[in-house]
């Protein structure tokens, strides 16, 4: 497993400079189809809808987590000495391979299918895949462990928490990239200085209390990119027509499945039983592909919707004030006869920048303070705990089709 | 045609800050379905493959070149007190239109369809489609206006130069862009101080002496980029598969159409006739998928050929110093049994970063010198001159499959 | 006073790209002595002693202020349309001149000379000076009317407010040139969407609503930079030893001006009846260089104070958590002999991100809402209301000489 | 000399992030008062007249380059392999210390003090100093050592190639630092991949020939920033000035020193000599209060040059197309009562981008092919070719006061 490449090879990287990769497995992993088939899915769904720039991929986020797990492993002192080499490779292949179970624009696409991704990114790497192949070759209980790792249930809990806590591997690479992507700001935080104070201590990941404003800083960033990107209206309308187009096609495929055989890349996910090969052919291409031949659907609805998604003819949305203006749009799609089940939806986003309590797993950050001791961060920042004392903010709108 | 829109509206970008739209025919146009389909075609083709964040469409580049042309025709006084009102309109739409026509995986795919992309562009404002639509309703002639000068035949021939000479808003965005998503520094280039040296002579481009360090800049950042991207060998290696596949489609089109109605997609451009609407559909997701339909054909040659592209089993390659390197890869292959039509490339590339003489429309770089009078810029840069008499970059290289 | 330069004359500027110039009195300005003299001083005072390559001085800070506001006055409509022609310039030079009055090493050299730099900052347009010269020449009241926005009392209150409110020209520029030449991205906020969202009504600057997000993103950058950069204890350190070498100055200034002759720099401003002419001489490197004569001052305390900042033997410092620790640092002191007037000081810091209530002029953000009504920041931000409400960040240290 | 410091202190830094210590003798060094007196050296002398926010100092450099040799001798290993562990701490502390015997505004300052900066380096790394103190106490051979890097004769020929040959740590930091604060793209190169593709045969630095094109890059950035910075004739026109001052000076010395006295920091240099410590007061604070000092001087020359320079009054200029115009300019100087000798400048600048022949020690790139042998970059390069055979851009321009 911990076979070395002839010399480290490089892949160049507009976040990290360059992906450094070293270990064989890694090279054989980034090579294998159901690693390359993230190249086909949108990181940020259709978000490039709005931010006509942020059309980078799952495949270049999944390089970045390793590359900063990578970087986790060998720099940080503390971690770099309570690992031992093989978790380290345990880890960073987590890292690398922890997105592969992704659906073309993931939350919207679970209206179709049941299994979570994060389920299906197991059910690869411990199923019939090159992936598994791959790993096997190394260590037959690779498969495992890595899986493992990615379902937060590994032994050691150092690792589960590099892949996925609130200081996470993964959440870093994800806010710099969709933030160099979008072209914001917001998302900008100093990753290095967050390197630098990172410790551990009982197992723990803490973050040295010099370091404090750069956590700081990273939670305001995650905050402003959650309400300037991922929460943005146009962005969440594009979301719910794709909901919508999925949830016609259960119900149509519930109608009889048999006049859905055109669109037959979508049929195994209807059907619950959909093979990692399916999987693997379920990229953003075939989807898309798929929604186009739904324009030519009978059904009004589901060709209403996916020429709406193709055109980017997106719902419209008011923010609500009051529940009348909810009724008003009701009464007007009522008129145009609209179905209302697909065209009006009331969405209520929310999102704390941090939150310290009955949180599961990993979900607080932890301080080791100058004295030693170790704080939850809120007990250390005056602008956290403001934060978490103050109110969460709320958003609540309604979508609609445009009408005259 | 100059109707405005209730305020100047703003989309985020990456290079130049915001894109600002401030009258309805553009913002119009950009929701067309025609132009929308460009957010579906990658930039540079396969270049991802090397370069894995190159994930950028040719949509966003449309809309910088729009950008660029908009801030020439309004902050540089020479461009905008040489055109009239409706001119500068007619450029920016030039501007914002001239890649409309493109394929996917644009050179490769004319081994199948012998229609250049410059002349599809042409086809859709001309023909039946959304954005003759748009344009017809601001003035019936505006479909041909912008054609010609997208053909490079506008009567004013400040308009064509605008759009493709040696300083024109296409490159320029280009550049920049491509190497913001790669991640090179090499494109970079310093834009605002060439817009400020831009003049207009006697209705041609030019610029002023005092700003020839940044076209000498912008000439090498030019160079590099073809060296370091667009002519990287593993981009090639992908290019030139696409190209055998394509070559091979058309051969067993030739015997047999009905064998390949599976992959419809590609049927009308193998036949020749391809409508706007049939142009529409063929975005990279319907080619992806119709190669990925390949994978599973009873032709061997296709099938290999598809799954090597979507699997990323690229071609390997040499430098040939040496003709017998030649004969070398060619007696493998046969033993190999390998069909050396589909199976070995000879690829030669060359590169000038500038050439002076001979060179068909606006391709001289002209420089207004201080004593006001004009000169080809290799008369006044040192540099330039160098490179000119100077030998040309060239390389050959062969391509083949791995062969143990 | 609205003579335009012959063409905009550009300087370079890192922030801003280039700093544009086409009227001729700004050019003239710039070119005074008076204004030159501020390239003579740090924007940051010593915190170049942590950030060493905070080598920025006032003057790069004025010219980025000044176009700052010839972008809010021409970009702006609001406020395009809300002044007149004359108002624009006016905001302009006031922009220009604000920190023309600054001493050294600013808020440490208060310790010598009483007047506030503000104050000086009048008295050199007021008074004999060049700039009074160029003023004057284009119109007599103008040094008046200059005089009057920088104090805070012009009649128009939008331009007292675009010099220094709440999010004025001034603190913009710094916090972004000063995150810049830190090399922190703390200061890093999103100029050109704020510029974007600022309206008039009522004569008072707004925000408006979907400008919220890049208004706290702007807050908590000042915050940061506060602790990170202005309240870095090294800088304090430096900041404070300046302190006392200007109070020992003057103590030994009352023992008898005339052994203090060889730093004739100084005298003027312990006398208390400085010329513009002398603060014109008083830069830097004269401080400087009267600092350096110190160090062979027979005065020991003087002496050593100035060879500890010259050669940054700088004070130690504690967080202070105790009480008793400030006993043990000074019974140490005093058996090392130490005047605790000079070598003991117990600083407290603390920095509110924003405060709505009770601030006098232009200190709070108010919000132009959705619905068209005003309301203060805190209302309309949930984040900022919970800043409001928490706790105020505060830092108590001891800073001393080391002792073995 | 090996001994570390307890944890690897580090100082953010613009352009490398941050620059990393590790070893006690490093940080001594840049305790000492030699070291620290850099900070009050500007790195571009006067060239701030024109790109007002390139205030950094040769303090910052020093501390860049000491961090890119000590990246060259960690991270690349043939390097790494070919040096022993004392000599890469050689070679570091070499990097650091190469500029401490820099005079305010070096060159200029030249046409006083006959003694070059690079020897003024030695002299106090081998005299009396705290540099030389720190040094010896390591190890009472290291003075000898530094100097002789720093002087390019150690026997071990890669440690004098590191501090200055083509390639060396000292020019990538300076293009990297100044493009940084004068705000040009063109001395942006890929510092990155030149490092990775850095290797040593023979004791010789080579570049790897899959790096030659950022070489290429390399060398452009090189010669654009000569062009727009470094020879930009607002800076020259600043030099000149200087220079002038000084020879006047000199000039005023022979005809008796005695009038001299209040500027006593000269003095020491005039007489031909400086000590150590007359080298440290002068720093370009107190070369500004002398030339502040001037302005008041009874002689009209030295007194006119001196306000000249400090009120940013320069010389203006014209390129010498034709012989005539110097005749000219001449006669109208001679009308105006001007003296020749001190305002009458002819200046002749140029630039090859890159030498191959005839060079001294290590001006030649290396290049290892990828046949495993040694070529020298311009049979590599067709670029690089093209621009030796090249004419060589020249530039020459008179410099004289404006008159009216």
């Amino acid at each position: 497993m911990l076979k070395r490449t002839n010399e480290t090879k490089v892949m160049r990287d507009v976040i990290h400079g360059y992906i450094h990769v070293s270990l064989q497995i890694i090279w054989d992993l980034i090579d294998t189809k159901e690693f390359q088939r993230l190249r086909r899915i949108h990181q940020l769904g259709g978000d490039f809808q709005v931010y006509h720039t942020a059309e980078h991929s799952r495949f270049s986020h999944s390089l970045g987590v390793y590359e900063i797990v990578r970087r986790m492993v060998h720099e940080i002192r503390d971690i770099r000495e309570y690992l031992s080499e093989d978790e380290k490779v345990y880890v960073m292949i987590a890292g690398l391979l922890h997105d592969v179970g992704h659906y073309p624009f993931s939350h919207a696409f679970e209206s179709i299918c049941p299994i979570p991704h994060e389920e299906f990114s197991s059910r690869i790497i411990l199923g019939d895949s090159e992936i598994h192949e791959v790993l096997v070759k190394a260590d037959p209980n690779l498969p495992e462990i890595i899986s493992s790792i990615i379902s937060y249930n590994h032994p050691n809990d150092l690792l589960n928490q590099i892949i996925s806590g609130q200081l996470d591997a993964d959440r870093m690479d994800y806010l710099l990239r969709d933030a160099y992507f979008t072209g914001t700001s917001y998302g900008a935080f100093d990753l290095e200085r967050i390197l630098r104070t990172i410790r551990v201590k009982d197992g723990k990941l803490l973050v040295k209390e010099s370091g404090i404003h750069s956590v700081e800083d990273y939670i305001m960033a995650r905050y402003h990119m959650y309400w300037q990107v991922y929460y943005h209206p146009v962005c969440r309308s594009y979301e719910m027509i794709l909901t919508k187009i999925f949830e016609r096609l259960r119900y149509l495929y519930q109608q009889g499945p048999q006049r859905l055989q055109k669109i037959e890349m979508f049929l195994p996910f209807l059907s619950g039983e959909p093979s990692i090969e399916d999987h693997f052919y379920l990229d953003e291409s075939a989807a898309l592909y798929g929604i186009g031949l739904l324009t030519k659907d009978e059904d009004e609805i589901v060709s209403d919707l996916a020429k709406r998604l193709l055109n980017r003819r997106l719902f419209e949305y008011e923010t609500i004030y009051d529940e009348s203006q909810i009724q008003e749009v009701i009464k007007k799609l009522e008129n145009h006869g609209y179905d209302l089940d697909y065209y009006c939806i009331i969405d209520t986003t929310s999102q704390s920048p941090y939150k310290p309590y009955g949180e599961k797993r990993g979900h607080v950050i932890w301080v080791l303070g100058e004295d030693n001791n170790i704080a939850e961060l809120s007990c250390k920042s005056v602008i956290v705990q403001s934060l978490v004392k103050g109110d969460i903010k709320k958003d609540r709108k309604i979508f609609f089709p445009k009408m005259d």
